[in-house]
Order: structure tokens, then sequence, then C-alpha cells
């Protein structure tokens, strides 16, 4: 028997089952197949529970600080199989909630594995081999990324691993080796460090989150060197050899100097970036190209074939969960036929969500450089703020980069506490297109970190009273 | 010898150091005279050192929770003249600043009690008693406000205390009464409850935080319920007697049904609104007229007396430190002859740092019937947010109140983790008039709690595909 839909997606990621959601609102009969858990990489893999994971490190990091606020601590230890056992469980607690909003809206979730068969024909198979075939009049494919496998480098889950391992490592390396200072690197770098492992974090390009403003990441450089992170931005790792419990390797600094000694660790996790999983899917029997590894679409996320879209990480640009959730609005938007404003992929907020946490939304400076542009900076440091010192988190900065001669928000990059939660107001800012007269006609409450947007974008005109 | 100024400013809290520094910035030759410490009551007994010590009881909280997140502390014990001093710091540091930035800026700050004496000039008199004279083309007062005082409630600093003696307590009471239920009660009570006081809340008025959204403030008393505060909204003290180390009353419910028998505490906290700092000023024989106890200012903080502003607390309406920092640039472009857009009072957010905290802007839905509006409402939970189950915050609610046809935000209304800096985002909605349409088609980072201003706008127009 074939199953008949409005929609197929394929994939239930952050992309997928937004998109399967979405769709049965507006009507569609939706399926949604998944070969394995609800909620895709980011809630069960990814976004979710390492945010559970970082969180208790900074708990953690907290008790740290705790005589200097007037408390006493006993001994103070971790118990690493519980703080994974926690994260799981939000992680679950969010699959599940899936599942309860696939029932509301009514879309069926179909496990299996799909496969492209033409004419809006899925082939899906399931975990004990039977076949069925599922008939859609639009498909949409979301089927996300995985780790980019690098030659020479055998993930083997225990002395080489990915995020993947990292997340549910209940028993610490004493030293671990990071490859790649991607959000992903940065973030478990942080993770491990605070919990006391010797993490040593190489990036081959110059500066640690190679896609941050440079001033940024160079204060992310410093925090991360003060808490004890040995960082090593430009730089590559030569002579990779891995062994069962030991990792062999030469970091060569592209600038030279270094002694290129080996050195070694007891892991080394793998964050060297992503690649779309586009393979099994039958794509170029279905006449669904590519663009340099991932889904080529257009403005309205449709492939080379027709009734065919894909979004999120197997559709490129960006790899982040809330790209692929606003692909989905608008593929929906596109399936369903109603207008949708178009994707501005160019004020997409990115967080990382380490200590100091960074984010970041629009151009950098070194772009608006490159790309010629008149602009003017206005930057307020942490440290004066007085709810930054009220809860002792002097530590950052927010830089906003104003156009010239209209003001208008070209970019913003914030480093320190909430930094992920700020972002929101700026990217709300650069929607609108709003000029700095306006954020500075906008009352900010005190006291909160938020003034410092006010303020940044008062320093920027010369009417900060703060700086 | 009669020093002379462009500008006087009398008093140097959030209203008057920034109308200070923001008239020298504009070239104006300015005095700021202060009778106590620079940074007013904001800087040095309100807003910044009270977020300190919510600081430490939110971290002596997260101690509670330690094994549920796998750590092991031992004995949690805490110093309560700790706690204390680093809020003191905190403030102190801050009030340097203040200095500092006067020093940059070239703001002469005239230390001593100020006394308007027409035309212009203002008697100085210093701590010895020692008189000056001011002379200056403009006036601004900026001298707040103080806790009201209430018959039969003698003040003693020790067992009938105020926010001033509450904010250096180093010995906490076993039971502590707190009368008025105002953001300065509701913060008090979370601090001393959460280091194990024993504390009743009484409000007369029928909810916690009388001026909040009724459903935002039946979900605090909910909360500060599950805490072990004791609530009693809509109740009045009666026969309230106080002698050393012990306080009598009786709690009677306007509802009635009370036994009306006397209970004892040991300390009571008084907090039961301001009133302003008009006395001693010289505002009669200035021509400076007041208006129930508040200087009456116009729309661009002109007082009934030519070439006399005021600004802050003292000029009524919302006694909150961001009003008097805006009212200082409206006052201050006033006086330098610059155009500056009109101060809009339904656009200024109010936030308490109790946990849960609370944050709002614009109407409540209490008063959006009152005013006959049409309108819709989209509320999305804590508890339906990824970011809030990784960070184990699922407590809260944000609800939003879109305008009917056009969907513009009437008001905004928060109750849960860092609700204090999402209000920052709608607060920004409000000032740009943005719609429904706007804000979801801003894409807000994944996973952060922002994302629920997203998701309740979709809830309020069928599109969340989280809820």
């Amino acid at each position: 028997m074939t199953e008949s839909y409005d929609l197929a997606v394929i994939g239930s990621g952050p992309g997928g089952y937004v998109a399967g959601i979405r769709a049965a609102q507006q009507g569609l009969k939706t399926a949604v197949i998944e070969k394995d858990r609800l909620g895709g990489v980011c809630l069960n893999w990814g976004c979710i529970p390492t945010k559970a994971l970082l969180r208790d490190a900074e708990l953690f990091e907290s008790f740290q600080d705790a005589a200097a606020h007037g408390f006493s601590l006993g001994k103070v230890g971790f118990d690493a199989a519980k703080i994974v056992a926690r994260s799981r469980q939000v992680a679950d607690k969010m699959n599940r909630g899936v599942a309860a909003l696939f029932k509301k809206y009514k879309v069926t979730h179909i496990a299996g594995t799909a496969k492209l068969l033409g004419a809006g024909r899925v082939q899906v198979t399931g975990a004990a081999g039977e076949a069925a075939t599922v008939q859609a009049k639009d498909l949409l494919i979301a089927t996300g990324a995985r780790p980019r496998a690098l030659a020479g480098y055998p993930v083997d889950g225990h002395t080489v691993i990915t995020y993947r391992h990292a997340l549910e490592l209940t028993q610490f390396p004493k030293r671990l080796l990071i490859v790649g200072a991607g959000a992903i690197g940065v973030e478990f770098a942080y993770y491990f460090s605070t919990f006391g492992v010797e993490v040593t974090l190489v990036e081959m390009l110059p500066q640690l989150l190679p896609s941050e403003d440079e001033e940024i990441a160079a204060a992310l450089l410093r925090a991360f060197r003060k808490r004890g992170v040995r960082c090593h931005p430009g730089t590559t790792v030569k002579a990779f050899k891995a062994q069962p419990g030991r990792v062999e390797a030469i970091l060569s600094a592209a600038a030279g100097g270094g002694a290129d000694t080996p050195e070694v660790w007891d892991v080394a996790l793998l964050a060297v970036g992503m690649e779309a999983n586009t393979e099994h899917l039958g794509l170029e029997a279905a006449g669904v190209a590519l663009e340099r590894g991932f889904i080529r679409t257009d403005g309205r996320m449709r492939t080379t074939a027709e009734h065919v879209y894909a979004i999120g990480d197997v559709a490129g640009r960006q790899l982040l969960a809330h790209k692929a959730s606003a692909e989905a609005e608008a593929a929906v938007g596109a399936i369903a036929g109603h207008a949708h404003p178009a994707l501005d992929y160019g004020r997409i907020p990115a967080c990382t969500y380490c200590r100091p946490q960074v984010a970041s939304i629009g151009l950098t400076e070194q772009q608006c450089k490159a790309q010629g542009l008149k602009y003017r900076v206005g930057r307020f440091p942490y440290a004066a703020s007085g709810k930054a010192n009220a809860i002792e988190h002097t530590e950052g900065l927010v830089k906003l980069i104003f156009g010239e001669p209209h003001g208008q928000v070209l970019g913003a990059h914030l480093i320190g506490a909430e930094a992920t939660e700020l972002i929101a107001e700026l990217g709300l800012a650069m929607r609108l297109e709003a000029t700095h007269e306006e954020i500075l006609a906008t009352i900010h409450a005190h006291p909160t970190l938020s003034e410092m947007v006010f303020e940044a974008t008062g320093v920027a005109f010369g009417s900060s009273a703060n700086l």
C-alpha cells in the first residue's frame, strides 16, 4: 500500500520537524520520515544536550568562586556520569516534545530510511529491512550533516572522537587535543577544561572562531588562555598517530618557529567541519543537483528537481539550527503558495556557548573593510556595566558597527555573559533597519546587560554617559 | 566668590550624573551638586548593590540544586557579612566610576546641600556648614526620592527597617515581615528567604507587584509560595507594634475570613512606596510648583520656574533609574537647544530581579481591556523552551499582547530566567512599532531564551511550531 501525502519531509531536525508542523498547520497532509530520533542532531546530539553540559560547567565554575562571594563549600566533586545523564534527560524530554507536537498537529511520523524514487515517490526502509512507498505532491529534504571525516584521523569513538562521543563521555581524559576551533571545538574546550581536563585547542585558521570578528576572537583567545586552555590558532596538526588511549601529533604553527616535536594526548576530539548527508537518498536519479557537496537551492528552497525542496544543513550556507527552521518556514510557504519574505542570510545570528559567550550578527569589521564600506564602531566593555559588575561577569565586550552616513547596524559582535540573549535585540534592529538614533531613543532597563547595546551605540556617536 | 556655570545639576543619581556628563559632552560648563555619594540611591543603595546581593542569593540557591546536577559540595555555609561586603565593593567601584567620568568630561563635582535662591543662584552648604553660591544659566533638580514614612511605623534601622538598612544587614532575622510587595519588597523577599529567613510578604493591593499584568503576578505568587515565602496580597497590616527585636501585628485580609490574631516577627521591612525629596530646596520661593508631592514638569522636563528643570524620581511618574537617565537626555537636549524625540512614558520597561525575574513594558492585558482595545495574546511557557530546559529554569512565561488589526506590540510581560534581558528586544520592537510579522521575520538564535519572543508571537498568530 502506498500512503499519499501533500508533503513528505525527510529528516526531523530543526528544519524537518518545523517544516512538518508548519505544513500541517497550513492544512497540508504531511509525513516526516526519520531513520533515527525525532529532533535530529540539534535536539538529540547538538544544541540542546551541549547546552545542558555547558550549564553544568558554568555551575561547577561558580563553585570555584564561592569563597569570594562569602560561601563555604565542603569538598567539591563532580560525577560526569550524572552530568551526562541530565543532559540526556533534557534531550529525551525535547525529543518527546516533538513527538507530542506531531500528534497534536497530525503530522505522520514514519520511522525509516528514505530514498527518492522520482515522481513524488519515496521508498522508506524500516529498521527490520521492510520497505514501503510514500507518495507526496512535494518532497522536502532535511537530512542534515555530519562531522567531516578526515583522512588519517580514524574515529574510533574512544581515542579519536567527534562531538557525538564527547557528549557522552563519562570518564574525562587527562589530556585532550581538540582539532578545530569553530563553535563545537570551542564549546568542548570550555566544557572539558572547566572540569580540569588539560585541553589543547588547535585551529588551522589564524583565529579561534574563524568566522567571528577578529577583535572578538582575540578577546576569546585571551580569555581561554587565562582559563588555562592551550590555544594554537594558525596551527596545523602533523604526523597524527593514534593508538588506543594515546594520540601523538606535531603542532606546526603556520608562522613557523615551533620546535615541531611531537606531543602526546589521551584523546583527540575532531571538530573540523561538517559534510552534508546526501548519500543513498537517490538524489542523482531524482535530478537533485549538488553544489560543493550541498544540495543546490534557490531563494525559495527549491532544488533542481521539480517539487523537491531542501533546507537546513544539507542545503549548505550557515549550518545553524535556526537557519534550518527559518528555511523550513520559507519552503513551506513556497509549497503552500503563500508569500514569504526572502531569507536574508546576512542577518542570521551565530552563537557560541562557551564562557565567555560569543554572539554575532551581520558583517564583521574585516568584512566592512573588505567591502569598502564607510562605518563607525562603538565598543562598550562589560567592565563598565553596573549589572556585569553586580553579577561579577566583567569579562567581555559589546562591539557594534554602524554604516555611514545613515547609522544603520551593519554588524554586532558580542563576547561576555548572556551575549547569546543580547544578540536578539540586534537581530530585530537589523531586520527593521534601525538606526543609531532609534536604538538611542529606546529606553533600556537599568541595571541590565542589554544597556550595553544602548551604551555602545552612544559610544559610536559620542553620547554615552557611561564611558 | 560665586562660580558660574551654564548648568548646575542638583543630585547625582542616574538622572543627575547622566545629565551632568551629557551637558558637558555638548559643551556646557556644568556642575553637579551632591550632598552624599556620587551616583545617588541607584548606584549606592539601590539598583546596583541589590543586584549583587540577589546574584549571591541565586548562587546560594544553585548550591541547593548541585546534587541533582551531579555535584557534591559538602556542607554549604554563608557569611552574610561577606555577601554585604561584596555588594558594597561593587557599589564603591561604580561610585568611583562616576567620579572618573566627571573628571574625564570636566564636570565639576560640588559636595554639599543645595538650595535655590532664585535667578539662577544656588546656595551650597558643605558638610562643615560653610556656604558658597553657585550661579548657572539653567538649573536641573534631580534630588530623587526616599522611602515613604508611615505613621505608626517608627523606623529605627534595627527592628523596623527600610531597604537602606536591609542592604547592609549582616545578621539575618529568623522571621521577617515585609510590608509592601512592589519591586523592593519582592526582591528582598526573594533574597532573605533564599538564605533561610522565614519571610511574610504583605501587600494591600490584590496582587504582588501591583503594576504588573495580573497573570504574571499570579505566576509570581505561585512561585514564591512554592519557595516557602508566606505571601498575603490583598491584606492590610493592623495593630502594628514594635519594640527592640520584636514586631507584632495583625494581618487582615481585605476579603475577610482571617482570624485577626496577632503574629510576631523579629524585624519588619517597610517597602510601601517612595516620596520625593523636595524639602529644603527653596522650591516654593523659586516658583517651582509641585503636583501630588512631585515637581511638575512638561514634556521637556521644564518646571514652572523659568530655566529650572526637574528629572527622575523627584519629577514623579515611574520611579526608575532608566527613566531618570532618559529624562536627563531630554532635559539636556532642551537646555542645549537640540531637538529630542519626546519621551514616551508608555514604553519604559520595568524589571524586578527576584527569581523568577519579572520584566514588562507597555500595557497589561487589564489595561488593554479597560481601554477597550482589540488585541490578541500569545503565551509561551519556559517549560517548552529547549534552552530553559537545558539550564533547568523551566519556571516562567513570555506573554505578548498584540493590537488588532495591525499586530503591533501593545505590551510584553515576562516572568522567568533572564526576563530582564529579554525585555530589551521588546522595547526596541515597541519603539519601532514592529508588527508580529516583523518579529516572525527576525531569525532568533537557537537555542536561546529569546526564541520565546518569536514563539509567543507565533502562538498569538497560529504559527508556532513549538507549542
